[in-house]
């Protein structure tokens, strides 16, 4: 059997499925997977529509996953484009389209993958796709409700691969065995306001606030690890909206993200934060409100099998042997953590969120060469 | 003659004269001081009224000046007072209204006295009234715009007494005999647009924004001199309007205002501040950029004959000594004195531009008496 993963990518493509609209793509899965033996659930929560799909005996210990999304960000302007976004055109060998990249074809190469391979060579083993219709959003009701929903039902993926593009250039060039966990701290520095004359008689937020940012910005958070960065913390933001010269403010407002690697964890940096705001408080006499939002923590799938195996598929397709990484945003990788081991392996994303999306054809089909060959060793 | 300040008073708050209104209230000066044998010219300037009077002969040696203003700030919402604006009710010894104290009161007061003291007892000397129609406003076609016409007119004050408010809490308190200056200076911190998670490719303004500012913030400009008060330094607002917390913005704002003493010009200051933003940019790749106006340069008129002569006419009139003081904002003052030595003393301020403005009309009577004294003393 050959199912084209190409022309899959463009059937989905065309779905509209602009977070959280399912748009059809998931229907149109659901059918090709029940097509091929595969047991299919959708797991709704709240507007967000998800789909679980396994071959073979519920709780295999040897049980292959893919995750991965079929929701795409917003078009922007149509008028930007140079393809209609959702018309999946094909020009000199890309596939242009939203979701072309991200993650789409993705999603068509490891189903094809699977149906194929499940169809072709049947394997002693079980294979699960756990493909959410919110990964772009809040993500609160995407992936979380499929692994929630699977530990309900006793559903278990001994690895996990994520399907998300992880090359930063060419195709073959990188997986992600980790990712850097993610938190935005939100600064409410309060003063008291008074005349820009008589500082004495304000107490000024904004000097509480430019000391407590370089402070936070100075700070080494580490020197990296054995498979991570250095963690790095950026003042994004900080807002006042004082339009008068001879006024100082009663408050300003403050934002820094920080990406930080296994040496900390979200719950030490908030205390961390929180402890710096207390400092410059006592000493400008300012209090200092700290809202903070973890949005991952840090997590590693240490280099071994599954690493070894994706490392594999990858050089024998490729003639590359992937950089094993740590770096970039979060991805649904965080969640599926906490189920067994995950490494993220799949296209080149330049395009990604960009105007113009587009993905090689050439790419999807040597990624779905390498899933296959993924799955081969795996049950081999 | 008897002049009534009070009933003067009262007709001026009648003159809706929000700047840059006229609003009839240099037309009724000028109709008054005209009928006491002053010659008056009205020296208007772009949209501006203003209204320069002398009794006597042009360029006496012994020429006595006052300087004020009849515009008023904007009354804001009407319903928040609880006597009309421009009705100039009397109340419980109190006359309200918009300008009631800054500065119709000393205006009337000063036009009184100087109107009753020709009248009376025609010294040998000259007597000049120089008021303008906008001293709350930008102040660029206000009493510059006097005394640039009263230098192509060869007409000459030897001293100028300032009839604002100077006195915080009871009448007799205190004269100003110089002001600090007052500049702002805008900083515009460029920097290279970048996501959060990838920092060491983008360069980050917020960073060199709170270095900068924690640095101008935590500088000593001085310890205060003889007869200021010291320097100060406030940030009053820092502006970067980034929604985005997985963005490093490419720019930022922030604005400082400086009052200094004589230990500093604005010019030496500005320096100081780029000189400071050039070191932040060294350090951390950006592009500073600083736009400074300087409002008024500090001044001071040293105690001597002008500050004897009010002190002993306020001490005569209160039995208190005032104070010599350069506290508080800018006023015309700080263009009066490139013309001739020139002191400050008027009223209690505490209700100017506020809601319900008003001036306790023993007050009024007080003060036509004091700069009475003043006139005798000098025409001595
Ligand atoms: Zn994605
Ligand atoms: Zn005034």
């Amino acid at each position: 059997m050959t199912t084209d993963p190409v022309d899959l990518t463009a059937r989905l493509v065309q779905c509209p499925s602009v977070t959280p609209e399912e748009g059809g793509a998931l229907v149109l899965l659901q059918d090709l997977l029940e097509g091929a033996g595969f047991a299919c659930t959708r797991v709704d929560r709240g507007e967000v529509c998800n789909l679980f799909a396994r071959w073979g005996d519920k709780g295999h210990a040897r049980s292959f996953g893919f995750n991965g999304h079929t929701d795409v960000v917003p078009i922007g302007n149509p008028d930007d484009w140079t393809h209609a976004p959702f018309g999946a055109e094909i020009e000199d060998g890309f596939l242009y389209g939203r979701g072309a990249t991200d993650m789409k074809s993705g999603v068509a190469a490891f189903a094809a993958a699977a149906i194929d391979y499940v169809t072709d060579t049947p394997p002693d083993g079980a294979l699960i796709l756990a493909i959410t219709g919110d990964e772009e959003g809040d993500a609160v009701d995407g992936t979380t409700a499929l692994l929630d929903w699977m530990s309900e039902n006793d559903e278990q993926m001994s690895v996990c691969i994520v399907g998300e593009p992880t090359c930063p250039d060419h195709m073959g060039q990188m997986m992600k065995i980790g990712r850097r966990g993610s938190m935005n701290a939100h600064f409410t520095v309060t003063g008291k306001q008074g005349h820009s004359a008589y500082p004495h008689r304000a107490v000024n937020p904004m000097h509480a606030m430019a000391r407590l940012m370089d402070r936070l910005a100075s700070h080494e958070l580490d020197q990296g690890t054995d498979h991570f960065d250095p963690s790095t913390l950026a003042v994004v933001t900080i807002d006042t909206g004082n339009p008068a010269t001879n006024v100082i403010p009663a408050q300003t407002r403050g934002t820094v993200n920080i990406r930080f690697n296994d040496t900390h964890t979200g719950d030490a940096l908030s205390d961390w934060l929180r402890e710096e705001a207390e400092k410059v408080d006592a000493a400008f006499g300012t209090s200092t409100e700290v809202r903070i939002k973890i949005s991952g923590e840090s997590f590693l799938t240490p280099p071994g099998p599954l690493s070894d195996l994706v490392a594999r598929a990858v050089a024998v397709e490729t003639n590359i042997t992937p950089e094993m990484s740590t770096t970039g945003g979060t991805s649904d990788a965080r969640f599926v953590k906490d189920h067994c081991p995950v490494v993220e392996f799949g296209l080149v994303g330049k395009t990604m969120h960009a105007v113009d999306e587009r993905v090689e054809i050439a790419h999807v089909h040597q990624l779905k060469a390498i899933y296959t060959r993924m799955l081969r060793d795996y049950f081999a």
